[in-house]
C-alpha cells in the first residue's frame, strides 16, 4: 500500500548552483549530500514536511541525468512513492499492464528498496516505489 | 515558512485514460473532480499522505495544460508548496532575484491563495506557492 510521496527527484546541473534556490528562496535545510556511484549522481536532501527533495547532479554524460538534461532541460525527473511492500506494488502494476523498468526491487539510495516504472506506462511520469529494508 | 509540499500537479490529456492508472496500479482513491474555468482545466484530486496529486486535463486549446503538453507531452507540470504565508514567501524570492509569473498572490482552487514562480528562476521547476484562505 502506498503511504506517501518518498520523495522527489530533481535533475539540477550542479548541486552548488541549486542549493542556494532551496535554501535562500524556499527556506529549506540541507539534510545531506551523498554520491551515488552505481548511478553517476551526486544528491542532496531536503525534507519538506513528509517528503524529500532529492537534487540529481551528474557526474558523468553516462548518468541517466544527464541524459534527462540533455533532453529535458533540468527539472523534475522522478517521483518516489513510499510502500510497505514494493514487491506487490510492482506485482499489481504488473497486473494492470504496467511496463517496469525493475522486475524486482534494487538497493536504493538511503537504505531501501526500490524499482521503477516506465513513463511510458505512467503518463509520462517517472514513478519509484520504494520501501526502507 | 514552507511546512510541506501541498500538491504535485501533473497534466494529463483526459482524465478518463489517467485516473484508473491512479486507481488500480497505485491503490489511490479519487477525492474529487473540479472544473477551474479561469484555467480551462478540469482537474482530478488523490490524496497520497499529506501530499495531493492533482491531474489537470485542459479544456481548451488555449489552456496552459494544453500548451505544457503540446511542448513537452503529459507529465509533472508543477509542484505547490504549502506556506503559512504567501505574501511573504513570494516577498523573499523576489528579494532573491526570481522571476514571479504574480507580483502578489491570487485565489487559486480550493480556496487558497496561490502564486507562481518561473521555471526559468528555479531549476526548471513550475513552482507555486498556496496558502489556505
Amino acid at each position: 500500500m502506498i503511504t506517501k510521496i518518498d520523495h522527489l527527484g530533481i535533475a539540477v546541473k550542479s548541486l552548488d548552483d541549486a542549493i542556494p534556490y532551496y535554501e535562500n528562496v524556499l527556506g529549506l535545510e540541507c539534510e545531506g549530500r551523498e554520491e551515488v556511484e552505481s548511478q553517476n549522481v551526486k544528491t542532496a536532501f531536503f525534507a519538506v514536511g513528509e517528503v524529500h527533495v532529492e537534487l540529481l547532479e551528474p557526474t558523468s554524460p553516462e548518468s541517466p541525468i544527464a541524459k534527462f538534461i540533455e533532453k529535458n532541460g533540468e527539472g523534475i525527473h522522478h517521483v518516489a512513492f513510499g510502500t510497505d511492500d514494493v514487491i506487490s506494488q510492482l506485482a499489481q502494476a504488473k497486473d494492470n499492464g504496467v511496463r517496469v523498468l525493475h522486475e524486482t526491487p534494487i538497493d536504493g539510495a538511503g537504505n531501501k528498496l526500490i524499482a521503477f516504472l516506465h513513463p511510458k506506462s505512467t503518463g509520462g511520469v517517472l514513478t519509484e516505489f520504494c520501501q526502507p529494508k
